[in-house]
């Protein structure tokens, strides 16, 4: 149908979606830099979406009824801030508009959670969108089971790009969410046939629709200029039949463009003057940029309104609740652990300090995942198929699938990377502390999502077991060696490396208070002797370092270590205090809280002067600084650790044969005084 | 059908596959470590396989044309090494089997490739094998029709598992071997219905055939007990249609164990004596452990020969070339690399020491390339489609797809990870120097095939284009800021992060000539000045660190850096001179050959006493070693670079407000002093 005749058959939405494209093609245009294309040829489904379907209001965007909008094809940023803006919410001012990707700017030229409300999640790195809504709506879906829909009944939207269909993560992410019936979770496919190299042709050939219908989803199509059209399959689409659906919008990129609309020339560049001019005139709007005519400003403020009535009869119905519902669900929602936890654990560190177990800190892990999630209703626990050996699964929580929403264990299959993102998900909804496990050396598969849970500060919880040459067999394949180092490299991660079941619990409680930060925690296979014997309520890998053994008398040489190898340095320091040299043990179980150590604290830990020796069955790069002192301060320094792969032979070979033994501490020790 | 039937029906086959069988379980039971159900239920399907179908001459395991066998579930290690075993494959003698897992032998956890012959790439992270296929393929469609059937007409057979098919890298696989139409492509799913935790219905629904179907995909099926069905499967699929072959095996995870066959306890863990010697007789397999009668042995023995008058008829063929073409045919198989390259780059070098363009490292790139291409006929480049950014594109190649086997150029799709397996496997067939591009930050997408070129030492060349902080405004989820620490630590791999062209080129002649190394180059998005002004012949990247500008005394300060950041350096150290404290500069484009360089070479560089500044727009972690020095050296060292993620806004901008600029240097500089 020609532009003309799609403008009259519809004129009233036809300005409030030319509202949308005009602001994107004018805010790439300033910013000199972006993606008009996407907003261009997708603001027909978005402003039927926002205007008849999706349920929000600008007024109060962190209503926790809201359903949720996720842009996975987040390089059309412009797509959403055009939203935000054009239906009122208050950060989403004009102002940031016109700033579109300059410094300080909510509007980032990929949507950045935390950038501004409405932004739900970060996205940008293609299929991360679409993988996190499966932790939306598995979070909505059980939260609607606890708590009944009069309190949570939401759908996630999701509009995602050819890119996102085909990035793997969107394969684990849709067989998931169609293995668990996920069925208000929608996504609103740009079938616009382009890529920035050019035809979709050129690289892909798939049939998505019975791709998605191969893993349990509802699908459907609509000509994706036509509102009405476009509003009948919304309307298929929100009907839950137990299926999430897929809605292939069939569209063109940079819809209105005579010369570039429809090509790859429209994907990530600006549209120039020339042609942004002709297309104003081909979308009849005649205002300059950034100028919106108040009777179209008026009509999209009133679509941000829509929502008030629901969200106002919501509010009351949670006001209506028995005080022990309404305080169950307002815990829930807020993010806050209890108060029980740090008894809890400290309660369990004693224990443990008496008991002195030798288990393997995966073990430990379990241990303490049994005091806690009793305690804490909204962990929700998983495994990437790894459950045995993660030991991620407690016994009273039960499998959460299509038939179970109550269950709080998640099988997320052999799927680390949409593992991870569900579990972005599931913490950015709200309502759950989501934590799941795979064997450390997959973190390689998981980084996508890692990487994003760092930067938008979600407190997940990753329980990495088999996390070095300990494990053994399995071989270089299954053995970490760069990824501590990777781990530590990456900003706001926290990455502990516990020794023992006590350092393990104090982990698990830095993790599970953490409010904008996730956890790595990498854990050992073999078993490990408990060396914290004298309880102290304090949590002393809340400072990153420590000493765990004391010099017999001024320290000549200090050993540090984390994790497995903490029993070696501990083993060497007692052959050298049998020879007379005073060593010092400092436990390292998480650098990144070390070094927000006070200055004189650091000092105290690791004093000038004596010979230091780091321990740990992996690559050097993440101690030279422990090692050197920041500022450079020991000539006499070295490590004991891995400088290659690892190999395949039982663990115990495998640290005499690499040369991570007591022995070779000790010598290494003597060498250097 | 009960298993005695199944063996009175084909006492043959089920003599040859219960060989297979009880090594298996025999080598797992003595390693007591390993993956007995897999081998236990592909044992027929394999035996078929190897018997009728698979073109092979174990006297001669390295035979170009020969097809390849591809174990992607790599967990079922002993399914591999029994049939190299029974076929005569020299290096995988009987002692090799007794001494599964164990240090030293060949018959590691999971296959590794250049472990044994035979083993065609390592497998074990799941999905790999099948990915890396998709490059076995490509490489013999092509060499195929660069060389004709005569010289290159084999099959690319590859054993999955569910968890192949559930990790997202198996998507990007299936849609880009059915796009290209990879007729000779066989998969054979070992379709058993169990993973770790236990069914597969615990976390999956998918219909996989329907899925790979819609990929472009032809699907069979088979009863994989059933000789006879599966010898009809795997005749139907070895017939080209053009598509890519998936056939479903219907199997019984450790099959023949009453106990435990069927279930998951079979997957990862020995059966148990006694359950070995139940399962033993219900095979009527009457031989002790590692013993295997004379007449069995004589069998596979035939098999393993069976090809050898192929492969002489093969040899024939080749010797029968004109000899121009048997030496480009020898060429292209020996993997070396021409002797027209390193005058080719020295003239480049030469040429833009002289003109000093001003050009980012992504354009200098492309500069190189169309110099190299068309020296070096054995180059398949290619992008995640991102050809226009990564200027991984030059004029001479045409495009590789499922018309023009003759191009040279892949448009792989937004499929990082499955470009980087594809690339392997290119790699590994022979004939074949891939290089592909992404944008740096999503090296984290591509981890897991990336980190296996490195253990492999698969000389492959990754183009991450867009470095730093200094793309701009597409923002921290495309900025990489812990992705130089992240290669820095993964053993085996040299990261290049050239300064200008002269460097550029530099590292492309050294990734072109590696035997043993993959290559990452870190490239500006943003335009840089040429900097090595004085031309040399030599090779300076190769020392991988140089002085590129000295200080006009005895230096006081030493100014480090990298890529984008020598410009930076460089502009410092003309301040500081201006200020009268001589400053040496520093570039350090690539830390893993400077490691390797001899202790004198690099204390000529970094002598100790002046002040050291390293400056790089990401984090300092693999910067430590050479602030510090590798035993301690100077205490007056510091670091100007990203502590946190990066931001969006135009790239001088980022630079200004992370304060990463030539004032900071200098004022870091006199601080110091």
């Amino acid at each position: 149908m020609p532009l003309t005749a799609r403008r009259l058959a519809d004129p009233d939405h036809w300005s409030l979606a030319s509202a949308i494209r005009v602001l994107s093609m004018d805010a790439v245009e300033q910013a000199n830099s972006g993606h008009p294309g996407m907003p261009m040829g997708m603001a027909d489904v978005a402003t039927v979406l926002w205007r008849k379907h999706l349920k929000f209001d600008a007024s109060a965007p962190n209503w926790f009824d809201r359903d949720r909008f996720i842009l996975s094809a987040g390089h059309g940023s412009m797509l959403i801030y055009s939203l935000l803006h054009l239906t009122g919410f208050e950060q989403m001012s004009l102002e940031q508009l016109k700033n579109f990707r300059q410094w300080g700017a909510a509007t980032a030229g990929h949507p950045e959670y935390g950038h501004a409300e409405g932004i739900e999640t970060t996205t940008g790195p293609l299929g991360q969108g679409l993988a996190t809504s499966v932790g939306f709506a598995m979070a909505e879906a059980k939260m609607r089971a606890e708590f009944g829909e009069e309190l949570c009944d939401h759908r996630t939207w999701v509009i995602a790009g050819d890119g996102c269909l085909m990035e793997g993560i969107s394969q684990e992410a849709i067989a998931l969410a169609g293995h668990l019936r996920l069925g208000r979770l929608i996504v609103l496919w740009d079938d616009n046939k382009i890529t920035i190299d050019g035809a979709l042709s050129l690289s892909d050939s798939t049939d998505q629709l019975k791709r998605f219908e191969a893993s349990g989803w509802r699908t459907l199509s609509c000509d994706g200029h036509d509102p009405a059209d476009i509003d009948r399959a919304l309307t298929a689409a929100a009907q839950d039949d137990g299926r999430p659906v897929l809605v292939a919008c069939n569209t063109v990129i940079g819809f209105g463009s005579a010369k570039k609309g429809g090509t790859s020339g429209v994907h990530g560049s600006p549209l120039g003057a020339d042609e942004i001019a002709a297309t104003r005139s081909a979308y009849a709007w005649e205002h300059a940029p950034f100028e919106l005519p108040e009777e179209i400003t008026a009509r999209w403020r009133e679509i941000g309104a829509r929502g008030a009535a629901a969200r106002e009869a919501w509010a009351a119905r949670v006001d209506a609740l028995p005080e022990d519902r309404r305080e169950a669900f307002a815990a829930r929602v807020s993010g806050e652990t209890s108060d029980k936890l740090v008894p809890a654990i400290a309660a369990l560190k004693q224990k443990a300090s008496t008991d002195a177990p030798k288990v393997a800190t995966r073990k430990a892990s379990e241990l303490v995942l049994e005091v806690v999630n009793p305690i804490l209703p909204e962990t929700i626990g998983g495994s990437a198929d790894l459950t045995g050996s993660n030991n991620t699964k407690t016994a009273d929580l039960g499998i959460f699938d299509a038939q179970n929403r109550a269950g709080r264990y998640v099988h997320y299959g052999i799927r680390e990377h949409g593992m991870a993102a569900a579990m972005n998900g599931l913490a950015l909804h709200g309502g759950f502390r989501p934590y799941g496990g795979t064997f450390m050396a997959f973190t390689d598969y998981a980084r996508g999502a890692m990487r994003l849970s760092a930067l938008m500060g979600v407190p997940v919880v990753y329980v990495m077991t088999h996390d070095s040459i300990g494990l053994g067999e399995d071989g270089p394949t299954h053995q970490p060696v760069e990824h501590l180092a990777m781990l530590r490299a990456t900003p706001n991660t926290w990455t502990f490396r516990p020794a023992d079941l006590v350092e393990t619990a104090e982990a698990w409680e830095l993790a599970l208070t953490a409010d904008g930060t996730p956890s790595v925690l990498a854990l050992s296979r073999q078993n490990l002797p408990t060396l914290r014997l004298d309880h102290t309520d304090d949590n002393l890998t809340a400072r990153g370092a420590y000493v765990l053994r004391e010099a017999s008398g001024a320290p000549q040489a200090i050993l540090m270590a984390s994790g497995s190898e903490v029993e070696i340095a501990v083993k060497a320091a007692e052959a050298l205090e049998a020879e007379g040299i005073p060593t010092r043990v400092v436990s390292v179980p998480c650098m990144e809280l070390f070094r927000d150590q006070p200055e004189d604290y650091r000092a105290n830990v690791l004093p000038e002067g004596p010979v230091r020796v780091a321990v740990e069955a992996a690559v050097r790069q993440p101690w030279d600084w422990l090692l050197m002192g920041e500022r450079g301060a020991e000539k006499r320094a070295g490590f004991i650790g891995m400088t290659g792969f690892g190999a395949s032979a039982p663990a115990d070979r495998l640290y005499k044969e690499f040369g991570i033994t007591p022995e070779a501490t000790v010598a290494k020790v003597k060498a250097l005084l």
